[in-house]
């Protein structure tokens, strides 16, 4: 007898993605999109981190600029223009990846600015594509899954300088100059992205500060803590039940953890979109139950030293939470992904996880 | 071998408060102050719906009013006025109850603006002093416990006017020019009360329409939402382990609650002061498991037809989880009290609670 639509999307999933994995297929692409500096590459590998290096895969898009930055200082072109990018060669490539094929993926060195030699990349079965133009019209037809990564200006305006000065060689004057340029340009051929983005995350400046007062901070929030902003496309398949817990004591007590979470349905760009708002510093015992549902769930346990030491640490800011928020949604729905191709190649992965007690019914 | 300190703190409560109340003593008194129609009597019932009738005595101090409405319209008096108020009448009685005397509390009647005969009324475990000045110097050497009810101006106002027009026979307009005059009435004689009171409840417009978009909810925010911002003393005493849980997998589906919790240490008034946000629906599942966290504590079930209508209800706002939440740090507050006091007689109540799973070390 069949299992009942309803029943059967409210069960825990029975096969962990590891195993999933192991049935062939093309590679999946997850596209992450968003300004320079503006925090892609925490999601990128706070994914390849829950998975391995041998399942995730990630494609640098700044090696297909046409520029480097010598050139650039001479003509003047933005690499935001998406005309200053391969971009017709990079679908060529994703396409080949696609198939099964190598490639020769370009390279660029942000540290002096110029492009080195072309790397050969062999598919794995989770690819992600990293850049400023990751969610354009030419690729998004080849993407399962999307995420723009929207700092608000200030906040990418002072990572940007303290990125660049210390890493790649620029000076402050000339840089600060250039990014009050290239916010025009970010409005024009990169922003409109977002729109239709799976998750956007937007980070802002702690507001706690705004709840407390002067008087207890002084100027500045706890240290590393932002206001995030996690719009999400409701999920089409429900997620297994998965909950996070505060202590009411400690909210009560000597020593309170300052945080603030808050669900509201809105919409965006036109479109129902819930967004979840992280603000300070989230209880350690969150990030340990979502951390070990997704180990649960992915069969991999991360092993990780940054993670590790997350793991021990007493007070995380929300933007870590934030990560593996992010991953859950990701991995579930590319789970759904390939399950779906596995039911239609036949094939049975082997279950390895025990249906836990079921909640589904409470909010 | 006596248990260190730390570990009876932390421990969970071994009595009931029900087999607490057995130990004879003088009535505990708790002050709820707070402008008229704050909502005082909104925490007041909270407080008698948990622990029953027979435990728990009202003090409505408009009995003591010195005018009634159709004097104070003659005189202009305010009965803010702590001079218009026989407060040294009600200190005495106050004193009478606690020597296990019985009295002749005055009464008011709003239907009619005028007094109606004194009650005759008997001390009982718990009193609960409501008025205008509960919290004034006259009593607060007699009190247990403080609250300030403390809503925003307009909120204030457009329950008065609601209230007074619909039972208390008021027509709308003298009613709005008597409110501008009494703001200042208000901040002179009310207000002051909240700077030292054990928790202050602040009530303001629900901001979860600041968070989300004009486009989804249009001009209001889902019905009988506030935010409420509680700001308390720290609790001397470790409280037990309680947790409130939220599900991640709601937040991500296609219905998620509107809800927001914030939780930041601030200063008020100088003082170190823990303030816990609530706006929203608050989750069933959060509601009902502080409800039997205080049910287990009290040894008493609450039976009472709006908490019970309450317990089935799907989206409760979160104002009915800050009844709750208030309600539980007096009723521990109360105990530690009572345990004292028991230890003190040579008394050992009956233990009926079985300690549970500890996470304590959790925040």
């Amino acid at each position: 007898m069949p299992i009942p639509l309803a029943a059967s999307l409210s069960r825990r999933r029975a096969q962990t993605l590891r195993s999933l994995l192991e049935v062939p297929g093309p590679p999946l692409i997850i596209g992450v999109a968003g300004d320079s500096s503006a925090g892609k590459t925490t999601y990128t590998n706070g994914l390849r981190r829950m998975l391995g290096d041998d399942i995730v895969g990630t494609i640098e898009m700044d090696g297909y600029h046409k520029e480097d930055r010598a050139t650039r200082a001479r003509t003047g072109r933005s690499p935001l223009d998406p005309e200053m990018n391969h971009l017709g060669l990079l679908r060529e490539h994703l396409e080949a990846l696609r198939r099964g094929e190598s490639v020769h993926l370009r390279r660029y060195d942000h540290g002096t600015g110029t492009f080195i030699a072309p790397q050969p990349f062999s598919p794995k079965p989770i690819l992600v594509l990293e850049g400023l133009h990751a969610l354009y019209p030419e690729f998004t037809s080849l993407l399962d899954y999307t995420v723009f990564v929207d700092p608000a200006r200030d906040i990418k305006l002072g990572w940007k300088i303290a990125r660049d000065t210390q890493f790649r060689g620029h000076r402050v004057e000339p840089l600060a100059d250039e990014i009050r340029k290239r916010e025009a340009a970010f409005r024009r051929w990169i922003e409109f992205q977002k729109t239709d983005a799976n998750v956007v995350i937007k980070i802002n400046r702690s507001k706690l500060k705004l709840l407390a007062n002067e008087e207890y901070w002084g100027d500045r929030p706890p240290e590393g803590c932002f206001h995030m902003e996690l719009i999400f496309q409701p999920a089409h398949t429900p997620l297994p039940p998965l909950r996070m817990s505060f202590s009411l004591a400690k909210m009560l007590g000597e020593d309170p953890l300052p945080f603030a979470l808050a669900v509201v349905p809105r919409s965006y760009w036109g479109r129902r979109a819930n967004a979840i708002h992280l603000d300070g510093l989230m209880p350690p015992r969150a990030v340990h139950v979502l951390q070990g549902q997704i180990e649960r769930f992915t069969g991999i346990e991360v092993t990780d030293s940054h993670l590790s030491g997350i793991r021990k640490h007493e007070r995380m800011p929300a933007i870590v939470f934030t990560q593996l928020l992010v991953t859950w949604p990701i991995l579930e729905h590319i789970a759904n992904l390939l399950e779906k191709r596995a039911a239609s190649a036949g094939v049975t992965p082997v279950s390895r996880i025990e249906p836990q007690d079921s909640d589904d019914e409470l909010p």
